[in-house]
């Protein structure tokens, strides 16, 4: 039997994994690391970070495997991530076959809390429901949602009431029904800006936990031009950006001494 | 100035705390705890055994406070909170304003992620409303809904979708709209119980991340009964239970290999 570990690794900030993901590491023979075409230095450099600092004594290997392409030119967003998926649990498989022994750990590292939009858990799903018998350990970590919200110094939910977390792609369609606190992440179009007719506050947060971390808030139709500056600007300058934001229905409370 | 460091300490594992969440610890002059009438003493330990093992050093002090009751016999459940909320407040700024000198630390340490359905970020704004300055700082944490899905080794959300994380009092009420995944916290009522003609999987934990940790999953309609009665039984022999669930549309898949 091959162990598998799923490591959440924190949101930016190396200092936001934890005990036990820090324990896991040191238990690892294997590291499995997919790369993409465009390599985004920054995430690769945060990673030997991580492992730099918290598996010192080294006695592991890191294996690389190449990240088959997404078809982005369908509509089909559902149907096009599952074919991607699948095709990283075929290079996944290969490397898990080739690399880890019977016994062996193997480990995938991941942003965030392994959970939350990531498709580590489905690739190995699908590679163990093919009949390739892996054991899987899943470490939580500190998503970016988290991170957002302590960086605001606001609570992710209002007293007693609901939050959803949901896409960009689904908050250009519509505010989603019945709930005043929506989280966004995976958000390509800035699609809070369909949203600036409503009375409502957002908090944003890019490359959290990161030296380059850039924090806004304020209400809605006041903040939105500025984020989109921000973006666009920040985008440009460092070739990627990961950003997400919540959605408060309402104006900002009075004692809001806002980032 | 004085500070107050509002510190997520993870969801019952003294391993879910982040090496941030250690770093901060070791900075504090005082702890604040706020302590409930019925005392669940593995709550107690569990804050000791985390204070003992990341800061063994010692240099600081723990302040307690008595938290004030609920009034738990209205039906204004905002409102009732609300008036705790300040109440607490009260106490919370007299036992700075008594123990922590200008220029000095304190802290308040939250399980799970401190910005998740947790008052103490709106006990400190109520405070600083008030005129009182504090400067504070939110370390995020695990919650014990990354908790949940890790020790489930599912994920949150589905591909591009939502996930909705609400209230045992609000899914007593009826099923949230438009989402398929929901997140259920604060249930006293296990509400889940008026969904079983619905066809959904059910992901449920208690104390999860202690060694008294119970895991059931499956089609809600064939596992309810079984949660009920371990709800129940666990309840009675530990004198306090914290569970949490995901409920997730449709049938679990087929390569559940469910705890
Ligand atoms: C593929 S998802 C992975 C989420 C991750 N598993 C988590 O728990 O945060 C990537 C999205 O997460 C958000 N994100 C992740 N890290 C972030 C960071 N450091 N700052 C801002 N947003 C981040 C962005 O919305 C991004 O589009
Ligand atoms: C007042 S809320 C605090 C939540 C916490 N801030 C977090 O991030 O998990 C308490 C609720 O959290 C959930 N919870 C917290 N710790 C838990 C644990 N160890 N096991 C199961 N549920 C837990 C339960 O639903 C409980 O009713």
């Amino acid at each position: 039997m091959r162990k598998i570990l799923v490591i959440g690794v924190g949101a930016g900030d190396p200092e936001h994994i934890t005990m036990q993901a820090v324990g896991a590491l040191r238990r690892v023979d294997v590291f499995f690391v997919l790369d993409k075409g465009e390599v985004k230095q920054d995430l690769v450099d945060l990673r030997q970070e991580i492992l730099r600092r918290y598996a010192p004594d080294g006695g592991y290997r890191v294996v690389h495997g190449r990240d088959p392409e997404r078809d982005r030119t369908t509509d089909a967003y559902v149907e096009a991530v599952d074919d991607w998926r699948r095709r990283r649990a075929d290079v996944c498989q290969e490397l898990i076959a080739a690399e880890l022994a019977d016994g062996q750990t193997g480990a995938f590292l991941v942003w965030g809390d392994p959970t939350l939009y990531d498709s580590t858990l489905a690739i190995l799903d699908d590679i163990a429901a093919r009949g390739f018998e892996l054991d899987i350990e899943v470490i939580p970590g500190v998503s970016s949602v988290s991170a957002l919200v302590a960086r605001h110094r606001v609570p992710l939910n209002q007293v007693g009431r609901p939050v959803q977390i949901t896409t960009g792609r689904r908050l250009a369609g519509a505010w989603p029904s019945d709930v005043d606190d929506v989280v966004v992440m995976l958000d390509a179009r800035t699609a809070f800006t369909a949203h600036t007719g409503q009375d409502a506050t957002i908090y944003w947060g890019a490359y959290l936990g990161t030296p380059d971390e850039i924090l806004i808030s304020g209400p809605l139709s006041e903040v939105a031009d500025r984020i989109v500056a921000a973006r666009a600007e920040a985008r440009e300058r460092k070739g990627w950006i990961m950003d997400t934001y919540l959605l408060r229905r309402g104006a900002p409370p009075a004692s809001d001494g806002a980032p």
